[in-house]
């Protein structure tokens, strides 16, 4: 009778997960990958699918289908409620899922710094559901503001603010100017979409603080000669349906986009498990959990430093990374073999700025500008998922460059407006 | 002091209101075009939507950048809640517009004969929402039917059944056997795909009854081919949500699709005005209302027939001729001239009947199968608004076609489960 395989169980089937599971693609193991999406998410160009220049399918893709052909993977789509690190099993709303390695790869989500409620008015980006939402609320806001006869009203509604001044809070603040100043321009009556206000709001001393200064410098240059008007040192005191308030001053708002905080998602509290202040769980060199040398913690959801005692950066390649390590991790353990402790290795960090500047930092190498953003176009569509879209990304950028036009311009779901 | 402008105010964005925009380009007229959403949707291809061959984005554009270039052309996304002919004033929630001239196209919604309380369980296919609802209620039944443990329950989970056996349906039953059979054949472990059963449940003697008794048949035989039970002289008797009765019959279900039956939307309502048994407005042959000269209601909320008396079809060529006739009607009325009646020239049907096969009724030429198909992709292709979109759609289709995969296959707006 053959020998029952090691079962490995891998929780999340982002840029960790997913690349877990494929390094142990030739492994004589059972793997049970479970999400509560059906999707692999690029969640990189997310703030594009926001601002309507693709579509949610052009960056997502069914995560069984991404492992059709890896035989010894199974995908679920379902709901985690808790793990018994003890017992070894997940919990899920359909049914209990036995392990021998767990791997806990479940990202991210937002933090609004113990104010909640600010969740309902100000969304952050970090799935499907959260970019057709903002992109509903940008395009909604310019439909009311051609209907409305109040000018106070109008300028609110025409006024976006994003907070938080990361990559993403700017390539958010880029994207917007771009849709109000040339792919709208043209197709109102009564308002100039070119009038919009577009405001980006950091509380630290400058943008993208992980970037140097030169090119923090740059990106406040490039943005404010779009029309983005950039707030640094600004900490958001308060926010509501119709604007933030800062120390100084109010401003009054149509959208609200939330950039600036993230927090571990639930792990931590499902294994009472020592965490950082984000929420992240605190692992050991082999990025295991302490007590437990079967349960694994990485990606987003991993608080773990590099060699000089740094914190590694949430960044896709640092979670592709970590699920490399565990995935070889396991398969050398499962041999009787081990490993040395995981080693960051950090390949650079980009950002763009709108449609044609980018900024760029791969250790000695910098760009910036247009090579800067050629260099990222690459990247990104190298990474792609999937020859298609790959081919209908490159395309529908390439139009969407030529022509200034968002294909993608649909609100959708529109909610029920209560009967006057 | 130059005169004030005829004011024409145009509800809804589907095929017969844009016309009618569209031909008024050059006439003397300040035009409002009022849609609840804020695109133009190519509902024929809507089907593909639901079954995840193509984005939302693919077939629906929005209204106001189809009309950017049209000066005389102003588009408002706006409910409207009622009319007042006497006044000439449409009421919105956004506020009045008075008019001179109104054409009201609002189109169709779907009709349950009485047992409304099916819309919940059967959901049809008139808008983007209903076909991003459908994706997510069949690819969430090969999910759940993955997980569950009961062989019972996953057969019902793998029965997918469509009622209503018109192009709409028959185009359904074709795409769901593919996705089954072809798509996800090797995306799964524990089940088998290909085992799903489709159901296409017909109330009366035959499918596509606007059709020839040979395309009826033929229809039928490709369905039966493809692995699709056709049930026709079955009407259904109740649906619930966990299948259908007929007569002879229970059917346990995970998925019901409703193509069976549409009624007008609530024009007749708002100008209290004769109507026939589908909520269509009885219009005049000029197609204006009686008792309102400067009235219009075309395309499917109109109630029109033809030289010989035959109702006129719903259409797309039927609502864009309609819409064509009532903009040339409204620039000769204000040039102070006069049209002869609307006279409806039938210009054929078509109904595609899975990946590569087609019925195509044009007058005297009749095509089916793989040259059906061309033919079907060639027209709509053709009809498809703005270059991009043709062409995405053109090279998604290809690929699909070579490939059989489909690209839009996300589960998204995921509905919140109770907690256990």
């Amino acid at each position: 009778m053959p020998q029952p395989k090691t079962r490995v169980v891998i929780l999340g089937a982002g840029f960790a997960g997913l690349e877990a599971a494929k390094i142990l693609k030739r492994a004589p193991v059972e793997i049970t990958l479970i999400d509560r999406h059906n999707y692999h998410c690029f969640q990189p160009l997310l703030y594009q699918v926001a601002t309507a220049a693709l579509s949610p399918a052009d960056i997502a893709w069914p995560v069984r289908h991404i492992l059709r052909s890896q035989e010894n993977a199974t995908v679920f789509m379902a709901e985690v409620i808790g793990i018994d690190g003890e017992a070894r099993v997940v919990k899920t709303r359909a049914g209990a899922f036995p392990f021998d390695f767990l791997v806990i790869a479940i990202g991210a989500m937002h933090s609004y710094f113990g104010h909640e409620n600010w969740a309902a008015v100000a969304p952050g980006l970090k799935w499907i559901e959260d970019a057709t939402r903002i992109r509903r609320s940008i395009l909604s806001a310019f439909e009311q503001a051609e209907l409305t006869g109040d000018d106070a009203e109008r300028k609110r509604l025409l006024t976006f603010v994003i907070i938080g001044g990361g990559p993403t809070g700017v390539e958010m603040a880029g994207a917007i100017a771009e849709v109000a100043r040339e792919t709208l321009a043209r197709d109102f009556r009564r308002i100039d979409p070119r009038t919009a206000r577009i405001v980006l709001i950091e509380a630290g001393p400058r943008l993208l603080p992980n970037f140097t200064e030169q090119h923090s410098s740059y990106a406040r240059d490039t943005l404010t000669a779009m029309g983005v008007d950039v707030m640094s040192s600004s900490p958001v005191l308060q926010c509501d349906e119709r604007g933030v308030d800062l120390a100084d001053r109010r401003i009054e708002a149509g959208s609200v986009i939330w950039a600036a905080g993230i927090m571990a998602s639930p792990a931590a509290q499902w294994l009472s498990a020592e965490h950082d202040r984000a929420g992240r769980v605190v692992v050991r060199p082999d990025l295991s959990l302490q007590g437990f040398n079967d349960i694994f913690v990485i990606g987003d959801t991993a608080s773990v430093k590099d060699a000089s005692g740094r914190p590694v950066p949430g960044l896709a390649s640092a979670a592709k990374q970590m699920g490399n390590y565990v995935g070889k991790l396991i398969a050398a353990r499962v041999a009787g073999q081990s490993l040395p402790p995981f080693r960051y290795r950090h390949q650079g960090t980009l950002a763009t700025i709108g449609r044609r500047t980018a900024v760029v930092e791969l250790g000695h190498i910098q760009l910036r500008g247009f090579i800067g953003w050629i260099f990222w176009s690459a990247v990104h569509i190298y990474f792609l998922i999937g020859l298609k879209n790959r081919f209908v990304v490159a395309i529908t950028w390439l139009w969407s460059y030529v022509t200034f036009k968002r294909g993608a311009r649909l609100i959708t779901e529109v909610p029920t407006v209560p009967a006057e």
